[in-house]
């Protein structure tokens, strides 16, 4: 009915979705409120914390996509005056700024060139300088290819009662998140990036910490679909009813996390890095030359130059999609028409992604040429 | 995997889902900005359209649960002072209410006893004397099973230069929504009812008026996620990427849209009366009585008093579920421990559907005697 092709899906995301993720998002829909359900939430909930390697009580899967889960964390965490400090180095920063003012914050940021990311220490020095009731930076940015160090930023937020908050959303189970051991106060993630997992829902976390700002808040909170003070009786507290949980995306981010979890972390990572490893080996011999920070590169998105001499690179990339079926990114904000962005992740990060990757681009160039 | 039980759902939604829905959930994924995704966007919306009896351009699938829907009809629709007229009947009018305060608006309600609706003559004293920015009632209280006219309203809104918003999250495809002749300036809905899709979208839809207003705010929206200068680009301005569309929700939502439309909206209208008819006069038989106006009562849900004698109500639903797989609502709010809500919507309204409700209520009955 719907008539659609299967595509190789190697940009910024949605990454591919195995058959039996699939097949549990087709299992047949349950009551949001039933038992049933609310043992399926329990165990989403505890692996999230196996993925995010937290203790966290308050860990469940936001019934949006990413950018809900930013703007969960922003209206929760933020209330109106209170200083916050955003590292823009991309998009998704940008974003995040926005968010953190529309919630009520007086926005510093700080920024770098994309594709590149932020010295700790000079963070640090800004932290002690602003004093943020806030702090929040992106590990992965999914604009720019660029992996911000976070192992260090805590103690300097937290010594002046601040909360430190970190955009996982392309990360997770790609490269480590440590949310505990770098003692991250709240994180938000997406399904559809690593985790393999269709668009639809965003996984976050709150620390203990985070959630006393949240609950001793002296105004409401902007967003009442986002409320924490209900999300959260509804996966964790007493279980009231707040809205209908989007019941299917639960049953295949169940079964997505329990993939990861079966792989192991560990490995994933490793895999990961390996088959990025081989894509760039290939690309660099194409003539491709990357575009972020060597030292700081993302395995999961990979921001290469367009080569010299392609003129309209969004027919090439319209070329590989109708003749190879393969969706990469384009450039993103001011990388519009400078870069592209490929992506290897989770169930798309495997050897043979590459070769089809390195195939229709060989292909595609030599055709240009 | 997931082990889990097939329930019959006749609950408040969500509604049994068919086969053919969930084999278009579970599509493989192809990208938010793919051109064939672009393609389903578009078929998405004309089928909203017509399901909305509307031909607003504004009409699309926003990515969130009804709650996201109302509150980005009441983020955008509001701005900080705009006097409002909220109409409190049950649950959801409440809920309403939270929402437009929250978006700042001043906010003015009229309450009903829940299970009765207002009449229109009163609503347009109310509105001739406010003069509100907003007014917004619940077409179908999901909370109490009354069915509000809604025919009149607009003239006397408009006079003030107001828009009139709608909630039929429960009623679109099961009972006549007309957005376009009864001029609703912004309508929300949920998938979950008698669409009979899996919970995880809310169908919205503005009226030019509607979209004048949002466009010339003031002050941005609270929310960015929800932010329709935003959504509305990438539903049908320049495609410009706001978030990652739940892509496979929207398969479904295709999928359903597409079974609604060819059983044709007045034939399901008719069979969702037909089968409340035949559940009334079996829970009549059984000693059931409805808790709602009799004048307005909604056929797909259905709110009786639990009879006298019943100790333990939420014992007896948990029977129904355990040795029936038979979901039903209890009481919500202040009918919490006193009625039942009996849900009939799309895919689960038919004669047979019925005929396992009174049975698994009368052995229950039985059991319990």
């Amino acid at each position: 009915m719907l008539n659609l092709p299967v595509r190789k899906l190697h940009g910024p995301g949605p990454s591919p979705v195995s058959d039996s993720v699939l097949r549990a998002l087709a299992t047949p829909c349950i009551g949001h409120m039933d038992p049933e359900f609310m043992r399926i939430m329990n165990e989403v909930r505890a692996m999230l914390q196996q993925v995010f390697r937290t203790e966290n009580e308050m860990t469940l899967a936001c019934s949006g996509t990413g950018s809900a889960g930013a703007e969960m964390l922003m209206d929760n965490l933020i209330e109106p005056g209170d200083v916050c400090l955003i590292g823009i180095n991309g998009v998704f920063g940008g974003r995040l700024a926005e968010k953190a003012r529309r919630a009520g914050g007086i926005v510093h940021t700080m920024e770098a060139p994309w594709g590149y990311v932020f010295d700790q220490d000079a963070i640090i020095d800004k932290i002690n300088e602003l004093k943020p009731t806030l702090a929040a930076f992106v590990h992965a940015e999914t604009s720019t290819g660029a992996h911000q160090p976070f192992d260090r930023l805590a103690s300097s937020v937290h010594k002046h009662g601040g909360l430190l908050v970190m955009d996982c959303v392309t990360s997770l189970s790609g490269l480590p998140v440590e949310i505990d051991k770098w003692e991250i106060d709240a994180a938000y993630s997406g399904t559809q990036k690593c985790l393999s997992c269709p668009p639809g829902l965003s996984p976050v976390t709150l620390s203990d910490r985070a959630m006393h700002k949240a609950k001793n808040r002296k105004s409401p909170v902007n967003s009442w679909y986002l409320d924490l003070g209900l999300v959260g009786n509804y996966w964790s507290g007493n279980r009231a009813y707040h809205h209908t949980a989007p019941v299917n995306m639960n049953y295949a981010l169940h079964e997505a996390l329990t993939i990861v979890l079966d792989e192991g972390l560990e490995n994933r990572f490793a895999r990961h890095r390996r088959v990025h490893e081989k894509l760039k080996a290939g690309l660099l011999e194409q003539g491709f030359s990357y575009a972020s920070d060597p030292e700081h590169s993302l395995p999961m998105l990979n921001l290469v130059n367009i080569p010299e001499g392609i003129e309209n690179e969004g027919a090439m990339r319209r070329h590989l999609l109708d003749e190879f079926n393969l969706e990469i990114g384009g450039g993103l904000g001011k990388l519009a028409g400078k870069c592209w962005r490929v992506g290897l992740m989770g169930h798309g990060a495997y050897e043979e992604n590459v070769d089809d990757i390195l195939y229709a681009f060989s292909q595609t160039l030599a055709a240009q040429a």
